[in-house]
């Protein structure tokens, strides 16, 4: 068995697959959060739903629940029942091309990129050095950066001062890699294509949100950036926007620009227009005639349509398909019906029943006249995560 | 006649237009510069280049000194030849949205927008103040942000808390828009379209540069935006970025944000990647195969690319021509052929002869076949201004 780990700063989200077929299947989920606070542990097992108040003073103490609870409700029989480890890393900065075997070499990269990612990569290191401690056996990372570190120059530079690049390592990184390798490998089985051939626009739509142009089988752009902040407008995120807003509020308003680029991560996008960050809730608001939502609705499905129209040109029009996944992504038929009637330079045309049809696992939204097939698919961030780690433990 | 200025902190550029006739025609270009230094003053008229090196300690010096040698090269009989005057300004914040006759009240909203043009707003008025004190006639001021005021909110509101738009006044402006008005009218009469019904995407490409649609003759998205350092790569400026990329260079270097903000207006663009600003240099040592200029001149064409799909996808693909203009967009044929050439989606055709070819007012540089004809057209703001000058003291 494999555990896929995406550990948070107060939280470990897991899942557990079981790996004796061909394709792994996921058998237990779990979340321990508030830990260091005042504990709660979830798993989902067998259809049921188990819950624990339990102090967790630190990532060990929760590992250790993790593996006792386990245990207990004999998902495992013992620990040597699980074989490896994955990890969801979020930065691999530019020198992890590629899921890697946790090491202590490995380790001091992860913490040289805490300043890439302060928010995410110290909580990973710790989880990882809890879970090393309580299972002794091969760990795997696996980064969200790495998918586009095939990225040409062209395309993950920015234009400022070449030594903020050289001497401070601003460049674009792109995120979301980990489910945009799944989109594609999987893209290549639904329609058939090598996956060395294969072109697809992919916009993974969550709370978090981003595109990517992939351009056989690889990335070749992808809207966020430097940091997760960037490109479309999300949740909460504004994505780019004129650079010098952020001095002029900080003087405007004195606080600090921490302060003032705090406020662009979780004051803005969906929210800071319309007071909602959630698609459920503004596409309800939409429905009922609210204006501003509605405003607001119509910048964040123009944005996706700005990077739909660059990504298909830089694909010079060879377009395998377009795909829209994550949260958004895979469930608000309105937003995707908007973001499609707005690429007329792209001659789409949606399947209108087929746009409102139930699906598990993917399907085909477009008709046969759009110019582009059209998919919504289910993306699976941990099973890439278990196929990668079950591939380096071998 | 009327006289054209263009206010800078130290220095007055001005053009004089002779109006008997139905079009005004430029008859003296000048410019005083290093105003409060040592003072340099140069005029060219007549196929003459005068210059005076006179001491001009402030900009009502510098005015005296204007008419004073106006009169001295009989370019004028007396004052009264001048009947009115017209100035460039930079912002005219959201209450301007036509060009209008300076008076109190106009001056005060100039002044209370001094904090969205700090560097231009400022010597703007003190120029307007120093030419009413000199010349007493009706003087106009003629906003670049005007233009643009028809811009829906859909376009001009940014994904950040909303009280940033409406106690700060943070939204898009747009600027360039004397050019992109001179453009659409002359377009209007170069394609014979009524400018009610024209539709243009304008790359206005200068050392600062913009691009804007035209729909139905009106701004319908520009790529500047708060500030002129959003949206394109220049010559020095960044363009959108992604904005946390300002605070993490805050902490790298102990800088603070309002230097951050100043490299990238001053050295980042064309000059930050290669280490030369001016597209004439960038372009020889493209030629002459320097790697790290072609990666930067490729950049910056292919952000113009990046707004112009989006901008033919806005227009719905209803566009009656594609206009360079500005010192790159009017001289610079590799890089308008290496634009074209990367606009896949747009089915364009460069005639090359065409591309090549001298012209004075505008040429169509495209083949038949091309889907949209392209044009490039000497921009006239100064005509403009003085037009819009000349109906408005009648």
């Amino acid at each position: 068995m494999i555990l896929v780990v995406n550990p948070g700063s107060s939280s470990i989200k897991f899942q557990l697959f079981e790996t004796q077929n061909t394709t792994p299947i996921s058998i237990l989920e779990g979340l321990a959060e508030r830990i260091g606070i005042d504990g709660n542990l979830v798993m989902k097992f067998q259809g049921q739903k188990y819950e624990w108040k339990i102090n967790m003073p630190d990532h060990l103490a929760a590992v250790g629940e993790i593996n006792n609870r386990m245990l207990e409700l004999q998902v495992i029989k013992n620990k040597a029942d699980i074989t490896g480890i994955g990890f969801r890393t979020v930065h691999g900065g530019d020198k992890f091309i590629q899921p890697t075997i946790i090491n202590e070499e490995v380790k001091k990269v992860i913490e040289a990129n805490f300043k890439l990612a302060p928010l995410h990569n110290p909580p990973g290191l710790v989880a990882i050095n809890a879970f090393e401690k309580e299972f002794k056996i091969p760990m795997v990372a696996v980064f969200d950066t790495s998918f586009h570190q095939t990225l040409a120059p062209l395309n993950y530079l920015y234009p400022v001062p070449y030594n903020w690049y050289t001497d401070h390592k601003v460049r674009k990184y792109g995120f979301h890699g980990i489910s945009y390798e799944y989109i594609t490998t999987h893209m290549s089985q639904v329609l058939k294509i090598d996956q060395n051939k294969l072109n697809l626009i992919i916009c993974h739509l969550g709370n978090g949100a981003s595109m990517a142009a992939i351009k056989n089988g690889k990335s070749l752009d992808t809207s966020m950036g430097f940091t997760p902040l960037a490109g479309l407008m999300m949740g909460t995120r504004s994505g780019d926007i004129d650079p010098s807003i952020v001095q002029y509020m900080v003087k405007e308003t004195g606080m600090d620009v921490f302060q003032i680029t705090d406020a662009l991560n979780k004051q803005s996008g969906l929210f800071g227009m319309s007071g909602l960050s959630d698609m459920r809730d503004v596409t309800d608001a939409v429905r009922a005639g609210n204006e501003q939502v509605t405003l607001t609705w119509k910048k964040y499905c123009q944005v996706v349509d700005r990077y739909l129209v660059d990504y298909a040109n830089q694909l010079e029009g060879k377009i395998d398909a377009i795909v829209f996944t994550a949260g958004v992504g895979e469930n608000s038929k309105s937003t995707r019906a908007e973001i499609i009637a707005n690429a007329k330079l792209l001659e789409l045309e949606l399947d209108e029943n087929a746009n409102h049809a139930k699906y598990t696992d993917y399907n085909l939204i477009s008709t046969p006249k759009s110019k582009y097939p059209i998919y919504c698919v289910r993306t699976n961030e941990e099973l890439m995560i278990c196929n990668h780690t079950l591939k380096l433990i071998k």
